[in-house]
């Protein structure tokens, strides 16, 4: 491990790894041995561990034609964030291995690790290592390890009737920024000088992960929670099964982006949709005794300057109800955003 | 995290994660939180923690047509195993992630976990989670974390002039069977039915990590240690390098795995150049004072039934020299295993 790499390249291997290395410190704080040895080192502090891997595949999860090689680094790392943050842990180190294709040019690779990097320094973790090859495509493998407080960490299947269902932030954001990064060029352009459609790609190409969030969920006593990586509609069918029961969500208590609105006036997209089903918005989604809704609502909008809406209730039955404005009710369908919709 | 996926497969994604879900029991020693949740968690020990990565690629450092997905999914899990045993830790749990390509099916995937199970069985791993997704080639990305007692890792860097240098178990084995898998049908069936041509076959597709070796190694003051991944030249190379030192080797000392003269009889191979430029045969060099070699080859003897041999010491100079049983000398060339040599 720790950048060796097989397959050809156009460019010399040797002078590649010495980049990356160059790049990659492998110093940080807990580091006692960092990249280039047989294996990475490092102190533990207490509390468990949180092991977490995402594999992101050039074709399926993105098109370098859309991504830049640094959104795509920061976005890789993010989302194994995101589930660090989804049991109300704390992420500490990260290992990448990389499968490059014939066609990537070592700034392409630098400007990635550079991502990668940027997203590392914003959640306070230390990439140590790693390994690399090439391959008929381009493949970004992320592993991150972190921490939790012993026997705190917070699962799926922890809802019970009678909870708040809880949302992060806003919704369909993500989705948005993609629709809007596959329009017609000119419609990107005209997005590209706005706020808001700089703010939807953004939300795409560069989400945040809830670290914080998650912590103060759990301290607050959240039984459940999950992040949101493939639409609230699905995920919380997820929470639901692993929890054995139900939900009612108030439709209109949904927290769709509200760039989505200025969108759907110039693309033919339902914002309420892409908030339901539209994936990737890493915002968390948890479970909380109704007393402890407007106290966890405080304090993600004062320490973060996150909204959280109450959305609706866990129930006892096993089916999931969308309630809309005027009270009328119908299933909310499972339905998953897999990455490539679109396509 | 956890076998999610995302990307077109000819059999139901759905039911391929079933099954996996089914093989992965997710529980073991120290599992709080297994597979299917957002993250494991894990229990920790004391001590450091230990981090690697490795990931092979179809076409790259495997071939369908010759191994087995069930010999694939242990040697990748071993692979990882062996640098953490070259730190002198101990592995305790993996993360495997997958890219599948569209003709691949549930079964062989099944085998593939059924070779990391066991491999993980063989080494007290548990396997707690991963991702899964389609793709152009068959990719295999394994993390592996384990832990070492505080500031006891070993590094390749601690290599110090007038140490001898040791080797475990016998060199060449891995590359000696990689030949044969690739020698015409006749002489493989041939070789199959022979001892020595098992034992080479098993050397390349069902390779052993020394982890208690590397322990006893350790704490019999090793201080400098890797595992012998890309041949002992190149291996070597890269230890000397670290430790700012050189070496002298006695070529009629380094342990060539028997079973070559075999197969130097029955193909055009050389025992002691794939013992020196061969790769994959994890076995670890280490540099330990002179006076703790007998006690070492003692303990690795009785313990594991696995020699030792002293092949040279450790010098001054900054490059290596091969002398040869008659006296002369010659400097000895870096030449690396790539891993898809041959090819």
């Amino acid at each position: 491990m720790n950048p060796r790499s097989a397959g050809e390249r156009p460019f010399g291997e040797d002078e590649l790894l010495a980049a990356i290395r160059k790049v990659l410190s492998g110093s940080g704080p807990g580091v006692v041995i960092g990249v280039g040895d047989d294996a990475a080192v490092v102190a533990r502090g207490g509390g468990d561990g949180v092991l977490t891997a995402d594999i992101l595949v050039e074709g399926v999860h993105f098109d370098r034609a859309l991504s830049s090689a640094r959104d795509l680094g920061f976005k890789a790392i993010v989302a194994n964030v995101s589930d660090v943050a989804a049991m109300g842990g704390s992420p500490r180190y990260a290992l990448i291995s990389l499968v490059l294709s014939a066609e990537i040019e070592a700034p392409w690779v630098m400007e990635l690790y550079g991502g990668m990097l940027g997203a590392c320094e914003e959640y306070g973790m230390t990439l140590v290592g790693g390994d690399l090859s090439g391959g008929p495509a381009v493949v970004v493998s992320v592993a991150v390890t972190g921490e939790v407080a012993g026997n705190r960490a917070v699962t799926r299947s922890g809802a019970r009737s009678g909870q708040r269902l809880v949302v992060t932030g806003t919704l369909g954001g993500s989705a948005g920024g993609l629709a809007l990064a596959r329009a017609p060029a000119a419609k990107v352009a005209e997005a590209l000088g706005s706020d808001w459609g700089r703010a939807l790609l953004d939300a795409h190409f560069r989400p945040h992960a809830r670290v914080g969030e998650g912590q103060t969920l759990a301290q607050l006593g959240a039984t459940a929670m999950m992040d949101l990586s493939d639409g609230l509609a699905l995920d919380l069918s997820r929470l639901c099964s692993e929890s054995v029961a139900g939900a009612r969500v108030d439709l209109s208590s949904v927290p769709v982006a509200p760039e989505l609105r200025r969108l759907a006036a110039a693309l033919e997209v339902d914002p309420l949709e892409l908030a339901l089903s539209g994936g990737e918005d890493y915002e968390l989604l948890a479970a909380l005794a109704p007393q402890s809704v407007a106290e966890a609502s405080d304090r993600l909008g004062e320490r973060f300057g996150v909204p959280l809406s109450d959305i609706g209730e866990v129930t006892d039955g096993r089916g999931i109800v969308a309630v809309d404005a005027a009270g009328g009710e119908r299933p909310l369908e499972a339905k998953g955003w897999d990455h490539f919709a679109g396509r």
